[in-house]
């Protein structure tokens, strides 16, 4: 049965690979990039995952949230660690942001009753 | 029966209450500092509820917007001076903000015929 | 039989109709300017659109990008000449441009599709 | 003797003065739209500033803050209405905004103490 | 003898041999896309470049501003043709565009009169 | 002898003492939260640290940029930990953010010479 989860990743997996069938160059290669930066390097995994939750909230992108929302879920980072990365964000990004955490909070409960 | 406004409202009140309940505190400071900041000062409420309208146009928060426009309609501040609020709005802000501002003008139609 | 395009039409119309209805000078003549900046002057009209449509993507308005894309449609832009300018948003506006951009190749599709 | 008010002004004459006699025409309405848009309407010229201000503050543009503070200046505004509304983008806007608050802040004193 | 374009790219370059010779992967992947994105493809190079100009200026990134202006300048577009670009940029972006209309405005003379 | 490090810090002191000493309650608590949401919680310092890092960067805000990297030298990160946090938000906020990482880059280097 589908959920919030599953529709927002059938419709990314599906229009990414459109966008990347048609073979424009500069595009490919910043997916590409998307998936390197995330590896870990100096630094790990989960502490890259945060960094992209925190910058993607400020930056107020709802499907980028929800994006890092699930890596950080199969990182197994915590809700406190996740909530504690979101009030960073609204205290930099001001009362604006709040209604973007609601939407994250909700698809991090999302998260937590249907990914197992 | 249910409108725009009820629907906004709910969501917002029950999304508040799980986050706030969660004790993060930071968040709960900033939510509580939201309401302080909007309260009669050097400048009277009307006027505060003004600025977080031009404020959350011009940075394009949709649901910032309707939660000013519903304080504003309740505080009796005229159509007249929403939309003045909203023209300044737009001419600093751009074209970008006219998406925002024909949603804004729909809430406020809703806010009249549904509020009373 | 109504579709992505119509719909995004109809409420653009009805809202602006409405907007406009309510004489404030300020708005009336932004709306007037936005007609006026887009004609044929020192750049023709196909490149303006694109700078339209560039804009409109780093700044990640959607209903903006929807607005130049049809009117590039009409002006006989390909495929090609979009994606290329949609590609160089991603590139100055960072993967945050991502969601936007699925949404913009979406609607292209669309236009294709219903827009003969 | 120069200040850093006369400077800015100085600064801004200049370039609007070359910019204007290049006739572009939408440069020249929005010019236009931007002193008509603070007049007196529904709205005083007073809380209009404020409006400005925020704006401009929220979207962290020194030049605009410093146009709007000294407009609010020139209007009899007093320093604690100008920090409340300072104090409104900074909740609003967040802890990013707090560097664009030093500036104005400074600005309001340099205005104090050389515009008499 | 030194000017506002020559004192730039020094800085510039100067900043970027350091960043590169520090081998970060992404950050050179990043920098060698933005060179690839501009030149000529199913669009012109003048077309890309004002198209990194409107893009720059409405994300109001003077620097991004300066380095576009150059490249236009060199391509041997012409005054009116940037002028109307940005004139786009202001409309699109709003008026807090106009300080970096101003500051674009200047460099462009300070091309045209260094540059030769 | 002063440097641009020291620099930053006197104006940024002399300032805030003078913004504090004003009584804006608001202003106050938000410098307060400041303070309290760079302590160690559910995530340490240093990752804190990095993630107010990564959001003023991709925010754009030159200060708030200096202000997290003087706090990252602090904390004993080290400079691969500090170019990779930046090489995420260059790909995240895009090419505009380049010239953002110039000036970080040198910042660091002005605190690596002059910090000790």
């Amino acid at each position: 049965m589908s959920n919030a989860v599953e529709e927002f990743n059938a419709y990314r997996s599906k229009m990414n690979d459109k966008i990347l069938a048609d073979n424009n160059k500069i595009i490919k290669r910043i997916f590409n990039l998307d998936t390197n930066a995330f590896t870990a390097g100096a630094l790990d995994v989960k502490t890259k995952e945060l960094l992209g939750l925190v910058a993607s909230t400020v930056l107020r992108c709802d499907d980028c949230v929800k994006y890092h929302l699930e890596s950080c879920y199969k990182e197994g980072l915590t809700k406190e660690e996740v909530m504690e990365t979101l009030s960073i964000a609204t205290l930099i990004g001001g009362t604006i942001v709040i209604p973007h955490l609601r939407r994250a909070y909700e698809y991090w409960e999302t998260l937590e009753t249907t990914q197992g």
